[in-house]
């Protein structure tokens, strides 16, 4: 692992970047802006053939005009100026490069050859580089962000490695509403000379990510992507989503990355044999990734359901069955002390139905402690929990009756979770939740701070309870057969 | 359709409702001030023991005080209460009563006999009902709602008929912010004498409703349901859930609303006589659901692909293939036309992929343009219009450097949509989105309005387009057949 450059590209102390100005609509000014907004402690050195500041910054017109040899440099300019750079920091002793640039591989004949001399010149000076045509890297830890998404969420635990880059900066928004913070995480463009696979390496061994998610269009070597993989998922889980099983996915692949793709099964048979869980869809390496990283090792299949409305209990239920799980209905003993919170009809059995219910605390509190204590159940999952989101709804309408102003009511709404959200790691049993709201709700926003995974289907909460299985079998398999 | 209850439940002139008050915590009290607030255009009457005014409205001690027969009446009372004021109601000449209230039944056989009772009552008295156990009806052309769910949008085209009352009346905050709008929704309950095939029935008829959702945990008279079901689907779609088809499910929907499940692959077998779309999450209801609900019908299978991103353009088109969708490459011709609106390097092939553009003129307005007027194209899914979401993202940093103002920034990022969102219709071809923002950005919020369905991961565009094909071979396959 000393020699994995990802280790040496996610900790610099010193960042050149070529690429950045004045201009806000640029790439490399965006990119720039977001490594000083997102608080990278170390120094940045912007190359500028004509600014003598950018972004506040005292810029260096030649490369050979910096006072010392950065940790990496950040190249975000013009095609044909790539090689010559690459040699400069060469000549001036950096070793770690990540070429934003596009218009190599990708683009045919001509951008291949060029390629091929980027390689060269990158060879020649013992450079490792990231890309080209990638997006740049983020660690939330450190923090650096070098890619056009602004961060809002730091020290996370899901690492992303992805063949877009997109999948790593612009749903910086989407992550953040949906209480997912990243780790690490690398856009790896063209793979020139670091791959996906040096990047899965890294995660794997990096401590502060738990769980890895893929973005895969193409894997070149792969006997080289089962070795690592295989390693990896003994310790951590991966979710990967592989997009060139088909030939649109494939052309579409090629002109994006230059990637090179084969049939979906033979990535179906190489994601089992490497112990990866497969996913068809981005949503999933982001929302059961992050299930996977937060959330204890789910010990058995047997699933408790508590919810204040039948129908997404029916729906977590039915879909539990469907992918694997089981929806145990209670001991009458267990039945007895659920139901001492629950309304007359409500039913204890599994799923545990609170039925229409405001009181949040028996189904965020009381029924929960008598879930996670019991040893019929392995993994808990929870939908209804609100407080505030529907109260704001009402409150229009309330206030042309009800003399109290909005602060007071939807005070009075709010929930104590602290004793929820720390039941996983206390009873080592998984715990996931399906509402309806987003975190404009205090309570969904009280989860996604403590990294408790919400689902906004029930169906999505049951399938990521799925994929927690998933892994306890293939963990199982793994230190069997290895 | 004379004889349908629905119809006169849907467009009552007077209401009256027992089981409101002015204590805020109460189902009742929620669903007369939504009734009230959600702009009911008819009269509310309240009947209350004790309260002389009901949320501003007069109320009345006794069904026998009210001044005349209301046209429906909406019970939210205590289980025992029923039976005898729906008498009472049918002495009046109420013919049509929504029953809210739970109890009979889902919960046993004291609940069961009660049931009994209260259908031989209404019988007695020719009165149709809606429920027990069931959370309401809405109709927001009347507009009219009566559920616990303040509606925020009107005169949408998305009818819902739901054996769970939470999936028409909690997710109101969900629908909005995913830009889908109802037209009618039901809440069935027990269906003790309203059944869901009534529903689906009226809503098959109902002129403002254009697409149908369904989620059913069990089908009392299947042979009633396929022949209701094939009629509706010759003229316009039916997408529906089924969650009975496992052991916990069924078990779970029996405590829910005592519905009768059974396995999975006879309702498989059902909905594909019936001509239903078959999903397995309410989301795929709700979002795939709207597609149908607002596009025009897909005539052909060849989707053509536009993003700004490599990334989401071939999730989408592997997703295409997937679902039986063509992505086919362009003619060169067409490609030549495209390719005067993409940066050098960008792929006119389809996936069209700008790679990395800021300016939105191509991806909303030019490119799009020529995709509609193609005759190599029938479907158009675009992954990356976005406008202020990005910017709001980026001004806190970009505030520290230059001296603009935030309204200025956004406003300069305005896009006129005008155009686009006119060409599903002017083309005749359906056009969907992609985004990872979501209506907190006014490109977003512009699509909502304008009735364009917009998706938070590009896999889930690709499978409602791939819906819209499934539609098209359902009509095809109907016409033929019957």
């Amino acid at each position: 692992m000393a020699g994995n450059p990802i280790e040496k590209l996610m900790n610099p102390a010193t960042i050149a970047i070529a690429g950045a100005s004045n201009t806000f609509t640029t790439m490399g000014t965006i990119q720039c802006l977001n490594l000083i907004t997102n608080g990278f402690p170390g120094e940045i050195l912007p190359i500028h053939p004509k600014e003598k500041i950018v972004l506040g910054k005292k810029a260096y017109q030649r490369i050979s005009d910096l006072p010392y040899a950065p940790d990496i440099a950040v190249l975000v300019v013009p095609t044909r100026l790539i090689p010559e750079m690459v040699e400069d920091f060469g000549k001036l002793g950096t070793r770690y490069i990540i070429i934003v640039t596009a218009g190599f591989r990708e683009t045919g004949e001509e951008g291949r050859a060029l390629e091929k001399v980027l390689i060269e010149k990158a060879r020649q000076y013992g450079i490792r580089f990231l890309g080209p045509n990638c997006l740049g890297i983020v660690n939330t830890h450190l923090p650096m962000n070098i890619t056009v998404g602004p961060i809002q969420d730091y020290n996370g635990k899901l690492g992303l490695a992805s063949q877009s880059g997109t999948y790593i900066a612009q749903v910086v928004s989407y992550l953040h509403k949906n209480g997912i913070v990243m780790s690490k995480a690398i856009s790896v463009g063209n793979e020139a000379d670091i791959t996906i696979i040096d990047c899965l390496e890294y995660l794997g061994q990096d401590e502060t990510t738990k769980a890895i998610g893929l973005y895969i269009e193409g894997i070149k070597d792969a006997s080289r992507f089962l070795e690592v993989a295989r390693k990896v998922s003994r310790v951590k889980p991966i979710i990967a989503q592989y997009v060139g099983g088909t030939e649109a996915g494939a052309r579409s692949g090629s002109s994006h990355t230059g990637a090179m793709a084969g049939p979906g099964h033979l990535y179906e048979a190489l994601f089992k044999q490497a112990g990866i869980i497969s996913v068809e869809s981005i949503e999933d390496v982001y929302k059961i990734g992050w299930a996977l990283a937060t959330q204890p090792r789910l010990k058995g299949r047997r699933i408790a359901v508590l919810t204040n409305s039948g129908g997404p209990g029916t729906g977590i239920a039915t879909t539990c069955n469907r992918v694997g799980l089981e929806v145990p209905e209670f001991s009458s003993n267990l039945q007895e002390r659920i139901s001492k919170f629950l309304p007359s009809h409500a039913s204890a059995s599994n799923p545990v139905d609170l039925t229409f219910h405001i009181d949040m605390k028996a189904l965020s509190v009381d029924i929960p402690r008598l879930l996670f204590e019991s040893d019929e159940v392995d993994g808990i999952i929870i939908h209804g929990i609100m407080a505030t989101g529907f109260f704001e709804l009402l409150y229009p309408a309330m206030s042309n009756f009800v003399h109290v102003s909005k602060e007071d009511l939807i005070g009075a709404m709010k929930i104590d979770l602290d004793e929820l959200v720390s039941m996983p790691e206390r009873y080592g049993k998984p715990l996931l939740i399906s509402s309806f709201f987003g975190n404009e709700d205090s309570c969904i926003n009280t989860l996604h701070t403590k990294g408790i995974p919400t689902f906004d289907s029930p169906e999505k909460a049951a399938k990521a309870m799925g994929a927690l299985n998933t892994y306890s079998n293939i963990l199982r398999r793994l230190h069997d057969v290895i």
